[in-house]
């Protein structure tokens, strides 16, 4: 069967079904990044690639592709409620490329790590005869130790995303902040029983942390907050959004969103439904799949 | 410039010569592995990738690709004395190609994570419209906290090579066993002053570890230990050895040779030359260039 037909998630979880690894292994392939016990302490791995053509075109500007191949697992690593240590970059790429380009590239790459406090301790670089690649893996720890799953909703619970959601690919997919502030701050002050970066859309990443807590949901679609001319259907599959989707008992609703408001002021934060019990989901719509979509 | 004019040690000391990195971070860019110290306990972290029409031929075993993906940062690892502890895995893939292909690379890697007892904790699976990219990044430890770098060897060290050289690109080069346990070995009965691992040959990467050492070497080159049917510029220019070169005080030549012939019987030991003062150098040929071989 090939790949296409399968789609990202089936080919995924088959793979990673039954892999090797010992008692130390907290929480594996399946959420936004692993978790590793390492002299008593968890830490975060977590690594993601991005791809001339794919996840980037060949005219961007190369200080935005660093950036973006930065601040993807920085992404991850702010929806389990971490911050970001050290990163490594491995870089393919055609020996006729320019040096001032790759530059550039590094350039964003550092600007990433500066910004979001974090080394850059290793960079491998080699030929490519495709595309563009670039790959960086990322460790990443919490505060006091404690990181939120995808996996721990519990029904009743209220469903929120950061920020606005839809055509982020023809605007800030190259340029979006990771939420790691806002999530440092929401795990902080708030029990958040599950957490989830919007990379692929909600209408998949949703359906995610759902699975994962082995629950359905309701979604109100009126309530989607909507990036400036974009559809409903824009907000759901378009991608590339890089908010934060979050779990959080209702009895915490009103308290949080007053105190939302006074932290962060202009970024939404919009409640968009809840977990319910599992075979009651409503909600349609199906999100981006990376092989399903040849 | 090009960077196949410019060649890849000098891209990649030019890209990572002012890395953003803070006093955690004890040994980065430039050795086979950073090294991070984290809850006091320093740690190395690696990322290396393989790609396809470079690194394996489209009609390779997948197994064996698999190991092959795992086993180079294992190498690397090892040549700083370390062990590995856990690894994360990124495949891109064209939409269009076969589950079962992707299982038996997969089933390569979990071979690879079982020989060496890391736990392999997460798999990223993404499309390419180019060829396979398989990207590995590791996390290692040393039992006693402390490693072998590049940069360690002094005038007068005698170098040593494990195993025969030359010609494993039609050979085992996907099939070759990091020296893991040698390396282990080693460290902890000797006073290994610098190491490192031959994945592009020796003519690249003994002066890798002598510029790190701020030394020049003698080298006799009727002393390389081939493998059957090489020449002398096979062994110093394919590459795809993952043996170990290393620098020790010649004071432990003797009982070195006497107790690896003990432990390690069939595997040969052999001492190449020494490492003397800058300038000094004695040895010709030119190793791979990732870049500089278009």
């Amino acid at each position: 069967m090939k790949l296409s037909e399968l789609g990202e998630d089936a080919v995924i979880s088959r793979l990673t079904r039954s892999l090797c690894v010992d008692g130390r292994v907290k929480v594996r392939a399946g959420d936004d990044c692993a978790i590793v016990e390492t002299d008593g302490q968890p830490q975060l791995l977590k690594t993601d690639c991005i791809i001339e053509g794919i996840h980037f075109l060949s005219d961007a500007d190369p200080r935005w592709i660093g950036w973006k191949a930065m601040c993807r697992p920085i992404s991850d690593i702010a929806a389990m409620g971490g911050m970001p240590l050290d990163a490594l970059i491995t870089l393919a790429i055609r020996p006729d490329a320019e040096f001032a380009w790759l530059k550039r590239v590094y350039g964003g790459v550092q600007a990433a790590a500066r910004a979001y406090g974090l080394n850059l301790v290793g960079g491998e670089t080699t030929k490519s005869p495709g595309p563009i690649f670039i790959s960086v893996a990322m460790t990443g720890r919490a505060a006091d130790s404690t990181f939120v799953l995808r996996s721990g909703g519990k029904a009743g619970d209220y469903l929120y995303v950061t920020g606005k959601l839809g055509g982020s690919i023809r605007r800030k997919h190259l340029r979006f902040r990771p939420r790691v502030a806002e999530a440092q701050w929401l795990v902080n002050r708030f029990s958040i029983h599950a957490m989830i970066d919007l990379s692929d859309g909600l209408a998949s990443d949703l359906p995610r942390l759902a699975r994962a807590s082995k629950l359905g949901f309701e979604i109100d679609l009126s309530m989607l907050p909507l990036n400036r001319g974009v559809t409903v259907q824009n907000g759901l599959q378009d991608g590339e959004d890089y908010e934060l989707l979050f779990a959080v008992a209702p009895s915490e609703s009103i308290r949080l969103e007053k105190e939302w408001r006074a932290e962060f002021g202009k970024l939404p934060l919009t409640a968009l439904g809840r977990l319910v019990e599992k075979g009651r989901t409503r909600f349609d719509g199906k999100g981006y799949d990376h092989f399903a979509r040849g």
